[in-house]
């Protein structure tokens, strides 16, 4: 039956979900305690698939998985694993089967794995590692949190530049140990400082005579230790970087950079930008407890009130106006809405801008204007319509000039402010996806409910 | 000082944005007709950068950039300009110079050029390429748009599985054409139907009598031809695969997608998703024109005015209670707004969560049920609060109470409706990013104005 199952998930289209009926198979050999079954369910399963599982899964369910089959967790497995349960899973683990799962891993997945853990944790894992290994990753942990430092593995595969194809070959056939990836030997000088990548397609396919400078690729790129890892990704997506050496302030070669890396980083930095702008905390995950949950979101709801709050003094102060003319409180929460929407669309094509670095000091003053003219021109085309809406539905021409009025003045601030708070997040060295979208409402709101009633009290008593 | 400028951009900490100053100094050499400058300017930069630079001046500014230089576009700088630009840029170029440029270019850059154009200008690039290369395009464009077979290059290094590392490496050597870039040699069955992958840095370092079925590596995945390409990016992502070869319905060898495709797919999804989620059209680029921007953005703001006007129609069935008590204008915003952030924060959490494939059947229930009690902790909360703000600012316990009842019930519809109406879209087949925000905040605004003024009506008339 198990066996009928990944048969099943082998078909032609993927769609790389878990199977639902593969899950509840495997949650019944948990409840059953058949260890037998389990492996033999899981056995087949790649470590990132088994990793969602366990993410997936309740803490029960989990907890049962780990008791059951906890033995075979390996490196892979366990660097493939959220850190929203990465704390739970590692202290589970019996401490020979943790040694030798971390044996098995890269430096830089070793750091990727403690990083987040707490001191004891992280001394007790340094502790399994023999001495290179752990004068490695600690000499890692010292390059400040998300810098290319972190991300690099120190594990490279260099070559003299006076070097040819035949002696290199020969010198990789004779190493010991090599990366498990690499895609490029490293070209250095004698102070080692990187100089060119030759691809190993070329070393492949070209003459044992030939000189590696020869066959070096024309474009070079090194990246600094210090850099930001969301530079580092968007440098791999920008330049098709496939691995990239990585130097020290010396310009000397401390590591290297490989794509998978670059793209799970890409992948982060979007998933962060994309809660961040819904104001949810940016390590938000669905193995979290409710009251994890709980602790992100509150806070962006308690700042949402603190502006909805601010929106209604600026209603409060025309209550007399909405007392004569009770029209005004069902039509006002339409300019406070379409200013809001507006808004909304034009941050969050700054905010991407910005994170593709495509919105620059060249370009800024043009699609500030281009902005403030489609703020104003759909302004104008809501304006006509929701005059004409109000006109008729409250028998009101003024009325209807008065929302037209405001509409267009409330699509153009918000225009204006969704392009200009993020870009001023931005100088002020924040990131304009986590506030943007408070603060350009809060505008739309206290300016769309100000012009409108304002209008209404001046135009219509 | 163009080199300068050069220079200044090759510091140890890279922004990779295009330096401002050199962007003056580049529009210029434009404006004062200097070629050579120009050229001298253009020289050194990545063909990704002169991309984005066109991208980013003003139209007359590139016009101006093609007229004096535009000789010198090859098929990189091609392959890197954005959508948005690229027919222009493309019938802007001399029949000539085109035609070297596509020249240049594997298949599968031939197929990203050349997919959304135009029928004639899809045409004459065809009939540019040779008769070899014109076939293999034309059958990569039978593929459905968005699927693994548009992705893919046709250019595939392959062997019998029977073949020991120094025939590889003979045959390599003995090539006359190799792709610019391959990671694997795919070993094929004589049917054509691919084995396994062995890398190049086992090759490289393996004895030349080892088999290369030895030294394979135990992990191989193929990818269907017809995949669609976001499922092909996330593979990459979730199992780590660095190029990964495509199949036809028959499992035979049909080409290769490498990683850096994938990333950026991975990259343009993101973008998609967070465009959507902002009700912006999902190909918006800095480059678009005033109209284009307007007819990306205008329809989405039209159907948020009709939900507006819905929920403007639940307002005035209220008209009379407002009209008695007009603190309840002042504070439905409130209950409204709370709803509304509250609602596009889970949903955000789902529509990312359904992106990433981890919202699945197995867990929904317990998602579901996590953000319902998280939004009746927070409904409680926030009861909590604005009961007492109410109560305090307009002298009123009842109303106080009013505000408190329906804030949790607007908090409860908002997470139940944030996490099933993108599941629902999905089951739909729709994408759930596109219209989630409008459903959702459509619901919370009626729900929210329903509750508070219904509730007030009853409890304190």
């Amino acid at each position: 039956m198990a066996e009928d199952l990944i048969e099943d998930q082998e078909r032609e289209e993927q769609d790389y979900r878990l199977d639902g009926e593969l899950v509840e198979t495997i949650l019944q050999a948990v409840e059953d305690e058949d260890a037998e079954a389990l492996k033999r369910l899981l056995e087949p399963l790649h470590a990132a698939d088994i990793a969602d599982l366990l993410e997936q899964i309740s803490g029960n369910e989990r907890r049962g998985i780990l008791r059951l089959w906890g033995r075979e967790i390996d490196g892979e497995i366990l660097t493939e694993i959220d850190e929203s349960i990465r704390e739970e899973v590692l202290s589970s683990l019996e401490p020979e089967v943790l040694a030798e799962a971390v044996r098995e891993l890269d430096s830089d997945d070793v750091v990727d794995l403690i990083e987040d853990l707490e001191e004891p944790q992280q001394e007790a894992i340094l502790d399994i590692l023999d001495d290179r290994d752990r004068i490695a990753v600690e000499k890692s942990l010292t390059y400040p949190e998300y810098s290319a430092g972190r991300l690099m593995q120190r594990e490279v595969v260099t070559a003299p530049e006076h070097w040819t194809v035949g002696e290199t070959i020969d010198y990789l056939r004779s190493s010991e140990w090599l990366p498990d990836q690499f895609y490029h030997v490293i070209l250095v000088d004698p102070a080692h400082h990187p100089l060119a990548n030759v691809t190993l397609g070329r070393i492949l396919s070209a003459p044992r005579d030939s000189g590696l400078r020869d066959i070096a690729e024309e474009e070079f790129r090194t990246i600094s230790v210090y850099q930001e890892e969301g530079d580092v990704a968007y440098a791999f997506n920008q330049y098709h970087l496939i691995s990239c050496p990585v130097v020290d302030e010396n310009d000397r070669l401390v590591g290297v950079i490989t794509i998978d890396d670059a793209m799970s980083v890409l992948d982060e930095e979007h998933e962060e930008d994309i809660l961040r702008l819904a104001g949810v905390g940016d390590e938000s995950s669905l193995s979290d407890t409710v009251l994890e949950t709980l602790r992100q979101r509150l806070p962006w709801l308690m700042v949402n009130l603190l502006t909805a709050i601010l929106a209604s003094l600026v209603i409060s102060v025309f209550e007399g106006t909405i007392q004569k003319i009770v029209a005004l409180a069902v039509l006002m929460p339409i300019v406070a809405s379409m200013g809001g929407n507006a808004g909304t669309q034009t941050l969050t094509v700054a905010v991407r801008a910005l994170a593709t670095k495509s919105l620059t000091d060249s370009n800024v003053w043009r699609v500030v204007r281009r902005e403030t003219i489609v703020g104003l021109l759909n302004g104008l085309a809501f304006a006509l319509v929701m005059g004409i809406v109000a006109w008729v539905w409250f028998d009101g021409a003024t009325l209807g000039a008065v929302i037209a009025i405001a509409m267009v003045i409330n699509l153009v601030v918000a225009a204006v402010a969704g392009i200009l708070v993020p870009l001023a997040l931005e100088k002020l060295g924040a990131d304009p996806a986590l506030a943007s979208g408070t603060f350009v409402t809060t505008v739309t709101d206290v300016v769309g409910f100000f012009a409108f009633l304002g209008l209404a009290g001046t135009m219509l008593l």
